[in-house]
């Protein structure tokens, strides 16, 4: 590769504001930027909380194919060593083949923030990477501050570059911790830094405050950086670190530069939508490249001058980056989507029996209503299927009922009571459960089993909920999204409605249906 | 000014998929762009809708003091005349001061959108132009296309701008139509081109489609451009358009660069904010600058460093833009956190009535259940209230029951009954909702209002629901954010529970609590 990738999206990425996830979260995201092909992953900062510990334990098993995965933390305490230091103990614990320690560039910060003398910050940097080294780790010094401490006192701030080469650091990163610090100053600073250590091998880390991260990343590239930090969809503190979804299309497609596996650039439009599902934050549809919006036209002109040659409004082939091209207020999604659609699935459509202009119409239907078939394309399957005039459904909804209720403290009850006809016969069951959806869906289960035997081995891999109008308050249209599996296969499928306990009910019903009709089988 | 803004919001920007404004939000865009100190705002292409031609019409009242309008079309048809053409008339019946006319650059776009020979092309250009002039009007020329024309064919690109000199174009701007150039090509060319036209006046117009707009401003104004196109959050098609929001700042304290009158820059924030609140857009709280988080600290390690020395993790002084400094509670809280939340709100935190220690145990504590403190600062101060000695509850809840239910297809009933003591008053009421949420609010509303007068102004203007465990199924712990407004204010509140309903509850009390005694005072 010409640029090492170092994604930090579980560390750097989790100080966004509103940006929390859990251990299961991480292990999930650490696996899919190492199948996008990422060379380092910087899963936390174990010294500093006990989720972060979890998942460095939890990620032993994990297995990577392209990329190290690496542990963050500070140099160790003022006055203190290294071999006795709780945040430098719990780095060599994680047990990565790499480590990120992070010191202090600035004056500034010697004096402010550690309260100590320049000298003692060079100590500590020198120590506790030589330490670490010593432990046979790989050794990443990230420079905090290293454009501002330089421009405030250019001889301290490179002589803590010159610790960490005497600690032995394998690499260093270039900070531009606060986000202030222009393209053309950066460049500048990064090849003069350059030239006091010939052959050194550098990286840049930056922060978007000036909406400069991207332009920044590329001019330190530019200047010899050789490694390149961010985070996917730019997620970060404040205004979000360098944004690794324009930087690596940026550095493949304009400056030639390979950053990734051959091919994988194809991945980056799914890893964004991944890792935003995930994150339960809202996609950024304008988001360069991976944007649903990147490759829409919507002004009447852009459009026919698409139509005459389609390199006239866009300024790289969208597919490269797994994106694709839109054309805004005419959705043309026709037959043919459809089609291709229950080809994938393998389903053999004979038009005779199946109507597809019924099932694209109801389709767009739901859609308006705000499902959302994307991610749910179990449901899809099932549309279909249920289309064919052989169709016969495996269970009739007769009633349901739903109780929640909290009596004079003693404690939460929600009940679910759910009458079926299952092959002429008419079930009824009540179940219990630890809130109205996981008690629907118990007593559900409960009237099926005995008849599909098969659902036994189910059980609801994910459960998401995203209010679609937020405006409209709690009378807001609720969209739920079921991930179902057994041992063999994972299956999605989506309900909504203004009332989540039916958007529920809609979503688990697929998913039984789903998983007995076909993935039982 | 060393720079002229042009703020093109209402045109190129209103080609942002999902925005659409209404004449009168026009009309009221243009004015906060002149209070704000822009020198040109571009107000529509009044030949390509009749909604931009009411604009110019309505428009010819407003009372601009900095800012001049004006209006934006094409050149001329293939083989037309300037004065017979209807695109044209529209450009001088809108009686602006100042048109903008926008021509091709590229050979490309001439052969395969205009069809038509080189020639040809020129002159539309420069007829347009001259014949534009000779009515009296401040003539602006953008030259569409501009750098991958240049990069294509440089000697016809330059040629085009020949045309627009000869046509006595006031100045031209060129535009990066794709969004695709790099910021040193870009700095390169436009030198290239200004050495060839000496003494001419140029502008810029780039897009995001390479996350790069804002850079490639700034290259532009250091190879000596004078006016900056731009738009309001970066609105535009696409990717967007520069993002006069990042650029201005960037130019004023970074660059040393005049744009605005003295003191105008503290509006930026406020302006951002209006204009995404007329366009009805939910602002991006990460935007640089002018986002609600752009100057917000999560980090323990940032905050205790923040509270030693305010410039340790600020680029600059918010208040330049009209932002403001923020810290964010959560998990990673100490003390220190707490305590500048309590000044923020404006709380004397006197330690002998209010147990901070117990407060930030009890944030940690909820954290680790589920609860997410850092959007939701009206649960922290309802908790700092609850901790001093002197807290009296509103209101005590004894039951509460919720009843969703569905039976033989005679559709959905939600239903929620809630008793409260209130005042040593027992209060039973019953209400229906269109879902569970739904029903369980307009009980709790119900059974306070009578009491409470003042939550009759309250509304929920948002409602969030995050599932914080996927794997976990439906029994998964549920994260509830409500925001509530009344008509001078807005609050958020957090719950959690496995229990959804539960989760809601307490979000809805700590809202109408918060709601009753701080913002409905």
């Amino acid at each position: 590769m010409d640029i090492q990738i170092y994604d930090t999206t579980l560390r750097d990425g989790t100080q966004r504001e509103g940006l929390s996830l859990t251990c299961q979260d991480k292990l999930h995201i650490a696996q899919l930027l190492d199948d996008f092909g990422v060379n380092y992953i910087e899963g936390g900062w174990p010294g500093s909380n006990p989720k972060d510990a979890e998942f460095f334990d939890r990620a032993k098993s994990l297995k990577l194919k392209h990329a190290r995965l690496t542990a963050f933390g500070a140099t160790c305490r003022v006055n203190g060593k290294p071999d006795d230091d709780a945040n430098i103990r719990a780095l060599l614990d994680a047990e990565t083949p790499v480590v990120t320690v992070v010191g202090k560039t600035s004056t500034l910060h010697v004096r402010d923030v550690l309260q100590t003398v320049p000298e003692e910050n060079l100590r500590m940097i020198r120590e506790s990477l030589a330490f670490l080294k010593s432990r046979g780790r790989q050794v990443i010094y990230d420079a905090e501050h290293f454009f501002d401490g330089y421009k405030l006192d250019a001889d301290y701030a490179l002589s803590t570059l010159r610790a960490a080469w005497d600690g032995h650091a394998d690499s260093i990163t270039l900070c531009d911790t606060n986000g202030g610090t222009m393209p053309w100053e950066l460049e500048e600073i990064v090849s003069t830094v350059r030239a006091q250590f010939t052959g050194k091998p550098f990286g840049i880390h930056v922060h978007n405050d000036s909406e400069l991260a991207v332009a920044n990343s590329l001019a330190a590239v530019r200047a010899g950086c050789d490694l390149v930090q961010g985070t996917i969809n730019g997620y970060g503190e404040r205004c979000g670190n360098a944004n690794l979804c324009a930087i690596i299309p940026d550095l493949e497609l304009k400056m030639n530069k390979r950053c990734l596996p051959p091919g994988h650039l194809e991945k980056l439009t799914a890893l964004s939508h991944a890792v935003s599902e995930i994150a339960n934050l809202a996609p950024d549809d304008h988001m360069a490249y991976v944007g649903r919006s990147a490759f829409a036209h919507k002004g009447g002109i852009h459009v026919a001058a698409m139509r005459r040659n389609s390199s006239s409004y866009q300024h790289i082939e969208p597919t490269c980056v797994g994106n694709e091209m839109r054309v805004v207020v005419s959705e043309l999604s026709g037959r043919g989507n459809v089609l291709s659609k229950a080809e994938e699935f393998g389903m053999a459509v004979d038009s005779t029996q199946t109507d597809v202009n019924a099932v694209l119409a109801r389709i767009k239907e739901l859609e308006a209503q705000g499902f959302h078939f994307e991610s749910a394309e179990a449901s899809v399957e099932m549309m279909l299927r249920r289309a064919r005039s052989d169709y016969r459904p495996l269970f009739e909804m007769i009633d349901f009922i739903v109780i929640v209720e909290e009596r004079q403290g003693r404690g939460l009850l929600s009940e679910a009571n759910v009458k079926l006809r299952i092959a002429d016969e008419i079930v009824h069951v009540a179940a219990e459960g630890n809130g109205p959806v996981n008690a629907l869906d118990t007593a559900l289960r409960k009237a099926l089993l005995p008849h599909y035997p098969t659902l036994g081995s189910f059980h609801l891999a994910d459960y998401k909920v995203r209010i679609l109008d937020g405006g409209a308050g709690t009378a807001a249209t609720t969209r739920v999204l079921i991930e179902t599996a057994n041992h063999v296969k994972r299956w999605s499928t989506v309900g909504a409605s203004p009332n989540i306990i039916e958007a529920s009910w809609l979503a688990l019903c697929d998913s039984v249906e789903y998983g007995i009709t076909v993935a039982g089988t």
